[in-house]
């Protein structure tokens, strides 16, 4: 099998490469996260997206502790090989309960402003009581 | 008029946000791109997208060359104020005459495919015989 994520350009950005996640479905984009290439082979290989924690300094598999596993559709790269565009089934994705982590809108006039209400209590779902991305 | 670029997280990523461009009407995906603070404060007073190159290392106005400026009707940030989704009128995006940057599939057995066509030529676009992006 062909090592596909070695065409990427991880170099560019210190090993990490900025992902897009969008609903297949939808189309909605639920969030940003970055990966480094043992976290994109596990993506293709498994069909589940996985990112790398720049806080926690390692690979994480999205919903391990939520369970809203992000099963993928489309793997996606832009033209300079630098970013990664992943189409997903629908999930929510948001630590906080949101379905999308951009639930907030910026307005010079108003500041910060949420536009989207959560969809789950963050509480009930993560096992720990330190929430993480 | 309240400073609200000043509430995101710049420094988490030395200085420069990951800001992915989203059209407003398909919802396709259009590219990715950084911001610095700069960047972000002249997009929301002009509502034209501003980035910021990390090849040239300086501010640029998407369109300044092909024409094709990107309006921004919404600018969204994340649970982490360390992304920004801008939702901009259709207008293409890639420097390669696609639509979108996010032109090519990743696959583990056929490599990275060509799935959309361009829409235009970029030869006859960009007035530099160096395509920039």
């Amino acid at each position: 099998m062909d090592n596909c994520s070695s065409k990427l350009d991880f170099a560019k950005s210190g090993g990490l490469i900025p992902t897009i996640v969008q609903d297949a479905e939808t189309k909605k984009v639920l969030m940003l996260a970055f990966m480094n290439e043992e976290a994109l082979n596990k993506t293709i290989q498994t069909k589940k997206a996985h990112f790398y924690s720049r806080s926690r300094n390692k690979i994480w598999l999205k919903g391990e502790e939520s369970g809203n596993f992000q099963n993928v559709k489309k793997v996606l790269v832009d033209c300079d090989l630098d970013s990664i565009l992943l189409l997903v089934d629908s999930k929510p994705a948001c630590h906080t309960g949101h379905y999308s982590c951009f639930f907030r809108q910026l307005n010079n006039d108003s500041g910060i402003k949420e536009i989207e209400k959560p969809v789950f209590n963050p509480e009930k779902t993560y096992k720990k009581k330190e929430l993480k991305k």
